[in-house]
């Protein structure tokens, strides 16, 4: 079958690999239908993040299961099925507190488990460990409209979600976002679901910060740094907002998070970050009490309240997706993402 | 009057300075009748933290009210008053969140206001500005045995339950509490107080230590760093506790608070931090989904809760007191609290 590989830097390659087969009574395959580019990938096409050596890439699909393992009960054969962003058993005592990422058996796309490789999702297919506790049941038909924003549930409506609830959004709340990629735009999104009655959108890209607005931005500001922050404390009263949300990744990113926030209030960053030391001294963030909190997001943890909502078509964060490519073009997608044409790429089989 | 100033580090004095008066008609002057030394004066004391030229020092006390302005109401001369950390108008969109230290229209202890220099609290009298938001009356006489409990709400008790209210502790969170000194016992105090089953208390200085369990403390870890971690990762299952509350302000603290932390856990800093960068990266707080939070306490907003506690005897936080001194003498308080011979140092008029 294909699957994504990256070499290095800059180098993403589709190749010719093994079709994974059942390891284990808990395993499921799954033939991948629909998957995409995370603007996290785009990372580890600068140079930057965390991977080394040849990467297999993907983690946002959905599918068909073609086969399962004795052990697997909640799918079967013929299902039409989503994978969260890791794989988790569901049940243990962090799955249950809804942080599936810190899951205690569970592990990340494109790396192994006791029994071998687990594949990243942009392939043809891939085996799922702890098929149970991983895998969602889609109750649409096989080419339903409804695909794409379904498929941002394995991860970037999530990740957006997952910033707002951490930020503890709310109707009492004003918002902030920084960054007008995928993340940003569901975390507008999420923070509307979550009652905001103002959510200000640092983005420079008419027209994502346009499906910004769609999504429930009540301001669109496209200056950066400085400029921006002081955009951002006129249009509050010199104050900033109660949450920041920061999903972008890059220090420039933190230290405007912390210009524009409230004192008392919430950075949240769902924006993977490109360093390691950053500013949390005394007049940053301990004189005005500042939180900081926010990480990867537990996608599994949202999707029963989330996918009701795509269901009825009250959200269609699927929008997001401005292009498609066929899996063995799939280079073009993370060129495209990089130089900033595309938003986020559909990529299928 | 005589007032308590530090001219560099290691260099306090007591010297003769103007008595104040009222200056505006909201202002009041105390007779302080309590006062004492706080951890973060040694900051200041060792040459670090945030203060430069000569300053007034002193921001916990308790006295008797000599004069009133002629706005104010809530206060009369004779009454015995206590001073939280800061002044505030307590009525402000930010004091009516909880957040006196963010106040519209307050200060700290040792600074000025619009009219004019605003004292210390190592003195034999201030002006208070703001009365009415600012003092808080005590219902108790003037020869109270409760006044070494009360003036810890002035600040030192009210920051350690900062600290635990921050990281959300209840009672279905375990809590490491890092530092044995009088905010490291008072969080330990304030964490039990929230309910938590577990309470470690990371400290190595014994006669504190057993303070700390007579607080609520079930583990005493006297180890730092590594090994440290490793012994509260031994008695936790090797996950760590979900609140760490860091009552220190060293960068090695704030390590040593990343390395007991549980996944989706709370890293709540009540040490006022003497460093400015730190690791908030990838791999410390990102993918693990840990939270910073904490700040300077607004120690008016809990006033109301803990003072009943230490009115009906519940709670005796001015345990921490284990000396006092006379204010020509309070050098030697300095002294021995910086030379760990003291917790902490009463001040007597």
């Amino acid at each position: 079958m294909l699957a994504t590989f990256m070499y290095g830097p800059g180098d993403v390659r589709v190749e010719e690999t093994e079709t994974p087969t059942i390891l284990t009574p808990t395993d499921a395959i799954v033939r991948i239908t629909l998957s995409c580019v995370c603007g996290s990938d785009l990372h580890a096409f600068h140079g930057g993040g965390i991977r080394s050596g040849i990467a297999r890439m993907g983690h946002e699909f959905l599918g068909i299961v073609e086969d399962t393992g004795a052990d697997v009960s909640t799918v079967k054969q013929g299902d039409l099925v989503l994978a969260p962003f890791v794989w988790a058993d569901n049940t243990c005592d962090f799955c249950r507190e809804g942080l599936h990422t810190a899951c205690r058996h569970g592990g990340t796309w494109g790396s192994t488990d006791a029994a071998g490789i687990v594949g990243g999702g942009q392939a043809e297919a891939v085996r799922i460990p702890l098929a149970d506790g991983t895998l969602v049941k889609l109750p649409v038909p096989e080419d339903s409209e409804l695909l794409p924003d379904l498929l941002t549930l394995s991860d970037v409506m999530c990740t957006g979600y997952h910033a707002a609830v951490k930020g503890r959004v709310n109707e009492h709340t004003t918002v902030t976002v920084i960054g007008d990629g995928a993340v940003g735009l569901s975390a507008v999104l999420s923070a509307r679901l979550l009652g905001a009655p103002r959510i200000i959108l640092m983005g420079r890209h008419t027209a994502r910060t346009d499906l910004g607005v769609e999504f429930g931005a009540t301001d669109v500001v496209p200056e950066r740094g400085e400029e921006g922050i002081a955009k951002v404390k006129d249009l509050t009263n010199g104050d900033g907002t109660h949450v920041v949300i920061e999903a972008v990744g890059f220090p420039q990113a933190f230290d405007q998070a912390f210009g524009v926030v409230r004192k008392g209030g919430t950075v949240s960053r769902v924006g993977v970050p490109q360093y390691t030391e950053a500013n949390v001294g005394m007049q940053a963030m301990f004189f005005p009490n500042i939180t900081l909190t926010g990480g990867v997001a537990p996608a599994r943890a949202y999707i029963e309240t989330l996918l009701p909502k795509v269901l009825d078509g009250s959200i269609h964060p699927g929008r997001v997706f401005d292009r498609a490519v066929a899996l063995p073009d799939i280079a073009t997608a993370y060129q495209a993402m990089d130089d900033r044409e595309a938003l986020k790429v559909l990529v299928r089989p």
